[in-house]
């Protein structure tokens, strides 16, 4: 690929440190150094402190900031899209027909959604280096598990926070985050997904874009709109070309710091493998959405993310099909064992790690496709295992438990378990067939797994019993069954708890396989490697990517693209052009507030922008902030030039993008005549609603409160 | 490249015909099979006569058609280019301001525009074979020439009409066309090139485009507006997507039935040679450009035909240097000798052509740098070779001349030579120079060539002495010279026909190594390897493009483009996108016609349009028609996925860009004030001029007709 060879990869391989826009840096460790050499910015404890505390975490995957005093919570569309699912009916479609809440009594409240900030950062690597010393192999596993589980336990206990323990730079650190913990959660608008989601699967990871993907809830604390101090103030101009922006976020994993033989394992099994796995899903759940409105509608969320996944996995598997991108990775490790390797004493600590991890590489191989095939699919399948196992793993001691079901964990394990959220058992059905369909292609009919889930029957037979015959679709029949306890879970004739019972002892035997030969083999390497590049870099490069919250920075730039140049920004007269172009394709069309209401709008009103920030899955939601910590964007998307950053940065293409505060206000101002949340949001203070100017469709019924 | 993998280029190869909307038909043969099966569209001979008929070649590169019973003919404005630049002066920039004749009184004549209409199409094969039977190597080729001339001669006197010899399917067919040709061409209506090259190099060769690439001039003959029944009807709605599609015009060349010897040679000598010196050229016309606002209008248009074969060059040798192409050209070759040789007889007569033409590629190669650095840049260089050489050549016999001095081709060699079109001594000064330098640089200062050229001194100071020197800046004294005749010429001391006659004996060596070497050697095997294709194929390959008319075929669609797809259309929505999201760039900004005029506009108004239509380079200002003959686009571009075409079409991506119908007559009324033009193009009957309706920019006061 051609911008690989950009300057800033150049200069990587000859001094070990990049120059270019790369790293999602922990907060303790912000790139100081680079953001003056760079940018000319001194970052202060202050900013940072305020840019953190103004974060917020979606537990199942997302990002977002506070943006008012009063708790107003800023998000995406499809990060908050599962809450909005969850609360819609066929009655009542939130995702179809949008939300706005015009009074505090009118938020709707989340079905189980819970929000985190992260108040506190204690490294606690000395401790847990201590507790292994002298240990190695499963002994040394064992005894960091219990180590960090006692932490986290005294942590709780101490702190009243949630404590999550957290693993950065291959196991070479170990910090305890501490974090407040919001549940009272209430919706307070949402456009419809069809303008938040605009372009569609086609448009998806892509720029230029035209989507308007934003969500507002409202954190509740004590049945009181939650007040705070640390809320981004809104700059509905945005950032000039070229200014320097940063996000705050959550990216999921990045792959970075692999070595090359981890790498090659993903390219030549991993991503193969699940790809093919998606595809067939992805076809199940279109034929699934063929059968009615209502089967289109339930299909919906979970065929959003089958899809975002193909496209963004298929992304990064180009990246690892690219001879260009494999040959740097090799280069950058030879550059690392080379400096290791010149060092007597690094070299006796640290270059076994790779080949250990080869060798743990080789055994996964060895048994890839049971430890990839053997799973059940499906909120039900999934939840009869949790009860299977608690009933398992209550019995041993805590240090010695799967971490979920540890005493740190296993409380939001069960709340989890005990989710309200709506099971479609047709669906699950139809997608538990297919697995087990799958399981018979790659497994073969003889496999001991297979033969226990299909009991002598057909695919669609087996899941059909499991399915219509089980009660865990009612949250209750969950709770009472896990608060019944061992016995009678161990006795329960429910046929996904039988089948469950069944499978686990066939998973366990692969998890003490994997914790015995590899996953004991892959910590202690990983450390290894994460501590020798430590020796050889020092802490200038970030750890890889693990859902904490990071800070990246860069610029709002443009990029060269398919024979052209890719603007800066776009504008809301492109979504009309859009709109008009693909005439013939539901991706593109607009809801009919924004067919109508054309008139009302400033035109050339910015809606979406991109900038060198490296940010990947899981930083959706994340606020784009400027030098003054102002909101200038809301991350939603990488670019597709971005997707192969999972394992290699590049600054010349790689784009975070963001819809435009001006869009945001224009749309709740003119379309969604939301004046008093755009009032909220720039800080205007409050005052009566405007009067109608022009017809607009009729905003849809305020919904009930629920509970 | 994944757009080789597309179903018809597999069954080419199964089947030895593409079912893609490959080729670019001659009006003899057009692919009648495949728009039936296809398409289901039976195309008439009258269909065929009344669209070449309404097609007109521009001779200086481009395509046009009638598009009024009056002689009104429309091209694209890069067409136009360089004759509004001749028309032009600093004063009355009408390449900057753009130009509209209200009256015929304004419309203004063309400096040296020929025009040409293909008339009648003769097949001289067998005369042209008779003439070379049992003739061989050299021999053959100068029988060949002389035949050709010969014949070219007969039909000149014959029949009064421009008659070209066209050599068609690498020589394994002779036609003579013959060509009503108009010189009497009058600029009609032009708009700014900043909306007609609108993203200026950025956007060129892309899609999506927002371009008003049109250029309107009138045909006369005695005086009166050409009088035609042949015109294409207007269809202001154009065609639907999916529809299919016609284009009629002149591509310029394609390389598609060269060996496998041939593109290894442009692949690793002629592109990255070509494109090096396009590069430098580049630099030194930007350099040149930044001396003065003067400087950059003379600049402008070479300029922009520099930027324009840098890209379109790029683009194919990234074709050449993929190697899924490359090997898709070797099995195709493959293909097609297995077949040959298969067949004794076809075996004996055919299977040596490629060792042969590999073998003049090797003799080629063996002096590239003589043939390729020993050039004089510009047009005061060119006018003094043509003078030097015409006292050689026309002494010789006709048959054995070079063909432009050659009986039937004379004339129209001196007509060029004394054109009035304006000379920019300052310019051609220091592209002399730096083609002087490369040649030192590239053959080194003891090559006789360049020692002729520099004649001890620097590159600067020769180029100097030649070009401010000399008097061939003036047409009269060129003209002069020609009438003077040999004796005069050779004893002429202008220092630039002094220098063209010590580097004319030069390249006269050159040329006849090469005529014995190598020219003979690829006419007779290219002829060979044209015959074996026959042989092999029959008639269903369309011959190898070479500025004659063709048809092409194939349907208004989009295509995969960067991870989503490009649409089939745009609208003036993303004209306005475009000027506000790249603010800060000169090559988006607006006509201020076009910012003030905004609101006069229906936006929705579709701009440019892409096809699967198989085009090249000559191709611009082609008509786009559907299967009523009725005008739905003109084309100005091919996307960049379409560049490799030139050695391969891929239906998958290729596209050729068309500006829409629509966007034409939306500004002809809404911004030109062009009513009277719209009127005539869309066949309504003549009307008063509509009062002004809005303050408009004053229209540009009307230019005074020349002469």
């Amino acid at each position: 690929m051609k911008y690989l060879r950009n300057t800033g990869i150049l200069l990587l391989v000859l001094f070990g440190i990049s120059l270019s826009d790369e790293g999602m840096w922990t907060f303790d460790n912000p790139p100081k150094k680079q953001l003056k050499d760079k940018y000319g910015f001194d970052v202060t404890q202050e900013w940072l402190d305020h840019v953190r505390l103004s974060s917020v975490r979606f537990n199942d995957g997302g990002s977002g900031s506070f943006v008012s005093p009063n708790g107003l919570v800023m998000t995406n569309h499809h990060v908050g899209a599962g809450q909005l699912q969850k609360m819609s009916t066929p009655e009542k479609d939130y995702i179809k027909t949008g939300f706005y809440a015009r009074t505090a009594a009118e938020e709707v409240k989340c079905v189980d959604l819970e929000l985190n900030v992260l108040t506190q950062m204690e490294n606690v690597t000395d401790k847990v280096m201590a507790a292994i010393a002298g240990k190695s192999g499963g002994e040394a596993m064992m005894a960091r598990r219990a180590a960090l589980a006692q932490l986290q336990k005294e942590s709780n206990e101490k702190t009243g926070l949630r404590s999550d323990i957290v693993t950065l730079y291959n196991g070479a650190e170990y910090w305890i985050y501490r974090y407040k913990k919001f549940t009272d959660v209430r919706l307070v608008m949402a456009p419809e997904k069809q303008i938040a989601f605009y372009g569609g699967d086609p448009d998806n990871f892509t720029f230029p874009r035209y989507d308007v993907d934003m969500c507002f809830f409202r954190v509740y604390e004590d049945n009181k709109p939650y007040n705070t101090a640390h809320f981004l103030k809104w700059k509905t101009a945005g950032a000039a070309d070229g200014e320097l922006v940063f996000t705050s976020g959550h990216p999921g994993s990045t792959n970075r710091q692999q070595t090359y033989a981890q790498i090659e394992y993903s390219r030549d099994y991993q991503y193969p493998a699940r790809l093919a796995t998606i595809k067939r899903t992805i076809g199940v759940l279109k034929q699934f959405s063929t059968l009615g409105e209502e089967q289109r509608r339930r299909a919906d969320g979970m065929l959003f993310g089958y899809e975002n996944s193909q496209k963004a996995m298929t992304g990064e598997y180009q990246g690892l099909l690219d001879k260009n991108l494999m040959a740097k990775k090799q280069s950058d490790e030879m550059d690392l064992l080379n400096r290791i390797n010149a060092n007597p004493e690094l070299k006796a600590k640290y270059a076994w790690a790779w080949d250990s991890i080869s060798t743990a590489m080789e055994r996964t191989r060895s048994r890839f496709k049971e430890l990839t095939y053997r799973g059940l699919s499906g909120s039900l399948g999934s939840r009869a295992l949790t009860i299977a196992r608690y009933a398992n793993e209550s019995k041993k001691p805590n240090g010695e438990r799967m971490p979920q079901f540890q005493d740190a964990m296993v409380k939001l394990t069960l709340e989890n378990l005990y989710s309200p959220a709506p099971v479609y058992p047709d669906m699950e059905e139809v997608l538990m067939a297919d697995r087990f369909q799958e399981a018979i292609e790659m497994l073969g009919a003889n496999d001991p797994w297979v033969m226990a889930v299909l009991d002598g029957k057909t695919p669609a037979e087996a899941a059909k019993m499991y399915v219509t015959g089980t009660k865990l679709a009612d949250p209750a029949f969950r709770k009472a069954l896990i608060e019944a306890g061992e016995k009678e879970i161990s006795a329960s004739t429910d046929p996904m708890i039988v089948l469950a019972r069944k499978i686990v002892p066939i998973g366990d035997e692969m998890r003490t396989w994997q914790d015995k030969n590899i996953s004991g083999l892959i910590s202690m390497s990983s450390e290894a490697t994460g501590k020798a590049r430590f020796a050889a870099y020092g802490k200038e490069l970030p750890p890889d990517a693990n859902f904490t919250l990071r800070l990246s920075y860069g610029q709002v730039k443009g990029y060269p693209m398919n024979g052209t140049i890719a603007p800066s920004i776009t504008t809301m007269y492109g979504l009309y052009d859009h709109a008009y172009s693909y005439a013939n394709n539901k991706d593109f069309e607009l809801p009919q507030r924004f067919k109508d209401g054309v008139n009302k709008l400033t035109l050339s009103t910015p809606m979406n922008l991109v900038t060198t920030n490296d940010i990947i899955g899981g930083n959706s939601g994340s606020p784009v902030v400027n030098a003054k910590a102002e909101l200038v964007g809301l991350i939603f998307d990488g670019n597709i030039e971005s997707l192969p950053g999972r394992f290699l940065y590049s600054e010349e293409k790689n784009r975070a993008v963001a819809v435009h505060p001006g869009v945001m206000i224009e749309t709740m101002r003119k379309l969604y005549e939301a004046n008093a949340l755009a009032d909220e949001i720039e800080g205007i203070a409050a005052k009566p609603a405007s009067p109608k100017e022009t017809p607009v469709p009729p905003a849809k019924p305020a919904p009930k409160k629920k509970k």
